[in-house]
């Protein structure tokens, strides 16, 4: 007998080989004025890796990328791993140290760097590395095109022998200490995908436009969720909130991804308006305000809140509805809706566990670390056994991330380890505090952090960002916070003015955290005695 | 450290266990009166697994089940697995003769039998088999409620190492020689439940009905996709269409599966009306004619057409759409849709070959054999070595059918090996000929055999039953058959009458087959004459 006929190595790169046979001709991906068929796309990505081929890349050799989301990086997805190559997306919004430090971590044998990001390389050390630039034109002239016309348009022979082999390094987006290279495999981000694809309710007819990043998480691995069911992907190089509901319009959208950050620039903006089309938006990154949460649900924008990290693919967990709540109150829905859930298909059941490992109690109350097991955990850190060690102690994923346990299984984050403050030894939920006070309608987004206080060690305190023409103060705040919280949990103090942000949209809460650390004065314990 | 975070061995009973734990109160069953929350089927699954190892079921001893469609057979495809055990789902409509063939072939350590189907077992020696007897009434007193009070509402540990184990045996309907075991694996039943669900488009709110016989080929694997987006099942012992379309308004079902010959009884019943819903029909066995499929698209019954074997899970491949048809004539779209398609998302792409192993052309013409790979290719017939070999030889899946290749890629099944007419050398497709006599407004069902020619070895003969209140001469069929047919293709004769079926349904042409070869009178060549 030959090869057995009863066992594939699963790979996402079946996924487009497969949609490219049954509906070559269905759009697969929108970029401006450029359309691209699936016989086009599945070309591109043969003609990419058998190019990378050409080019003497051999297993494993990794291939970097440093592009915004455009047609070049959806078909690195795809033509780097199926070349054999390992993908390195790189985070275009670092410094150019920090790019050259994943490129020192992971060298590549070629990286693929779009024009107007040139720069980003300039400190990087390209000694033995291939560059090729993207103008992101699709003509003739492009470097890039130039280099997919050195490949065939039909498939590279597989050298995929395990599906446990890697697919790509995610290096982290590191708010703080030396990025750390998550690997992927290609069992993971097949069974990420189908998982995904089905949560998201993605079919053929489905529009999945690019506001999210592909260099971070791999898109969440929508690259791969949004081919597999032949939907399509409408790229976009920037988030502008203006033209986004221009595509929202005129490509009939139906799902998009982002951090809360990002839907508060869409509902904000001047054109929102309620769209004919259900919007299914998965969104991850940080707990959506009830408020967030209600103005979406008024333009007919659905957010599935989701929640994971880098070393777990993107997302992880998904507050899937319980039709038992439909009865509930909308402000315990919009509560309900806040929460993690659970792990969707692809994960194993996340649990909240003390140091020893031990399940908390589900109460509620008790604050735990969320740990993750399941396929779509990463194999490891690249090159970094110790780290690994580290995070897999005990055979679950630790992320570091606090949280409580509800009596139904679903979990709900309290805090980054280092974010909850410590006052008078009750532990402070930074998260708590951000949700009542992003409640105040002249508030637009909050961060809480740690200040240092001579008699309670520490205390909150918020840093507010206010909706353009409104107003609040200091004072105002504290106590509207003081109407829904205990007293130890109140802002010592509240501080206006733009909110510091990582390169994906995060807020840098280190920063304010280091920030308020540096400064010697000790706030005065004013928010407990008012 | 401990075990690896970041694999887990994939089995579809996670999702019980993970719908449970997400949507607890949300109805997992309907049967009858009876409604099981997913809470309870949950603990029903569990209490069947620790009721099982209670009685000494060792790591993948057999479990055998002989019931119809009710929550007891829905529960064996949970418990039975989770407990360590094979489940052997047993054709309810076979002989007792078979089923004794089945239980010695396999060595069930127990066999779950509804009390209905008792006389099933009257043929078998069951020294060393626990027997217990399903009331279905859900009651106290049921000797299968019994048996799971034996249990514990907990899970049980797993023992499953390997994703590859066997999870269930499944015997061919057998329309000749000896049932044969297809042996289906955790890994492959998980990766079909998953692409199924999405090439389904089930989610949450589906409502799935039990028209299919979960006893084939494990109801083509819904028992698990259902389950998976925590949908609700509905359970039917019998398929009546009357009862069918008064639980399509009270249930408001959503999907539900079949062979073409249970949506004939369905669309023909008096209570036939247009419903509200759109319904997702599934649909394998045989390819439904173009008149079946435009009759079901006016009651908003979609059907999709999937074809496979039970050696590769149920359906293996789907009739996907695709929307450059959608502005073809109508006749040309029904021609399309009645053709097998491409492998959905769990299996390789499907080859058509010649004897050497050698692609066909893809030129809609040329005759070769259907072969399959992928991860829900059975792992073997069970200990038949010898067998498996044959049907794996060359690492492809043999399927015995024969089919031409589209230049698109699709396949469109002609025949059986078997069912071919070869007349004066050329081959006639029997489907080709069915197809079209499916047209005749007063055909309800026919099957076309060969027939033993003096002159041209066989010729194609008709057997139709026609509708209630309709009639038509044999001259008539046979010069409507001319109107859209090569003349050798045309039948030589037709019967009119009931046809004969298996006990799952499909009409067994063998029967028809051996008829016309023992009958020594070869038919006189009329239809080329006239």
């Amino acid at each position: 007998m030959a090869e057995r006929p009863d066992r594939t190595e699963v790979t996402p790169v079946a996924f487009l080989e497969r949609s490219a046979g049954l509906v070559p001709e269905h759009t697969a991906v929108v970029h401006g004025e450029r359309r691209h068929t699936y016989a086009t796309l599945a070309a591109r990505a043969n003609r990419l890796a058998s190019a990378l081929r050409g080019r003497g890349l051999e297993h494993h050799d990794r291939v970097a990328v440093l592009c915004p989301n455009s047609p070049a990086i959806l078909e690195a997805h795809y033509g780097v791993p199926a070349a054999g190559g390992v993908l390195v997306p790189i985070n275009i919004r670092l410094h150019a140290r920090e790019v050259a430090d994943i490129v020192a971590a992971s060298r590549p044998r070629l990286v693929l760097v779009d024009r107007e990001l040139r720069e980003g390389l300039s400190e990087t050390d390209l000694d033995g590395i291939e560059v090729v630039e993207v103008h992101d034109s699709g003509a003739e002239d492009d470097p890039y095109e130039r280099f997919l016309a050195e490949g065939s348009p039909e498939p590279v022979e597989s050298w995929l022998a395990d599906e446990e082999e890697p697919l790509s390094i995610n290096y982290t987006s590191g708010t703080t200490g030396q990025p750390k290279g998550a690997v992927v495999t290609h069992r993971g981000a097949y069974l990420m995908a189908l998982g995904l694809a089905l949560e998201c309710g993605l079919k053929g007819e489905s529009t999945y436009l690019w506001t999210l990043p592909m260099f971070h998480c791999n898109g969440w691995c929508f690259p791969w969720a949004v081919t597999a069911v032949a939907a399509t992907h409408v790229c976009l190089r920037k988030v502008e909130p203006g033209r986004i509901w221009e595509l929202f319009e005129a490509e009939r959208v139906t799902h998009f991804c982002g951090a809360p950050t990002v839907h508060i620039g869409i509902v904000n903006d001047p054109a929102a308006h309620r769209l004919e089309q259900a919007v299914n938006v998965p969104t991850g990154g940080a707990p959506p305000t009830p408020t967030l949460l209600a103005r979406m649900e008024e333009l007919n924008l659905h957010p599935r809140h989701l929640y994971g990290l880098t070393e777990c693919y993107g997302p992880h967990t998904s507050c899937t509805w319980d039709p038992a709540w439909d009865d509930l109150e909308d402000d315990e829905q919009a509560r309900i809706a806040a929460r993690q859930g659970q792990a969707f298909l692809a994960g194993e059941r996340v649990r909240i566990v003390d140091d020893d490992m031990a399940d908390v109690p589900r109460d509620a109350e008790t604050l735990g670390e969320v740990v993750l097991r399941g396929n779509t955990v990463m194999s490891g850190y690249h090159e970094a056994p110790e780290e690994t060690e580290e995070a897999f102690r005990g055979g679950w994923f630790h992320t570091g991330d606090l949280a409580v346990w509800h009596p139904d299984g679903h979990i709900e984050l309290r805090d980054r380890a280092k974010d909850i403050v410590i006052s008078g030894g009750e532990n402070v939920s930074t998260i708590e505090v951000e949700q009542v006070l992003s409640r105040h309608p002249a508030v637009l987004e909050v961060a809480v952090v740690a200040t240092p206080d001579e008699r309670w060690g520490e205390r909150p305190k918020a840093f507010v960002e206010l909706r353009s023409g409104e107003e609040a103060g200091e004072d105002e705040l504290i106590e509207f916070a003081g109407q829904h919280l205990a007293r130890f949990k109140r802002p010592a103090a509240v501080e206006f003015g733009e909110l510091p942000r990582t390169s994906t949209g995060k807020i840098q809460k280190h920063v304010l955290r280091e920030r308020e650390r540096s400064d010697q004065t000790p706030h005065q314990d004013r928010a407990i005695s008012t």
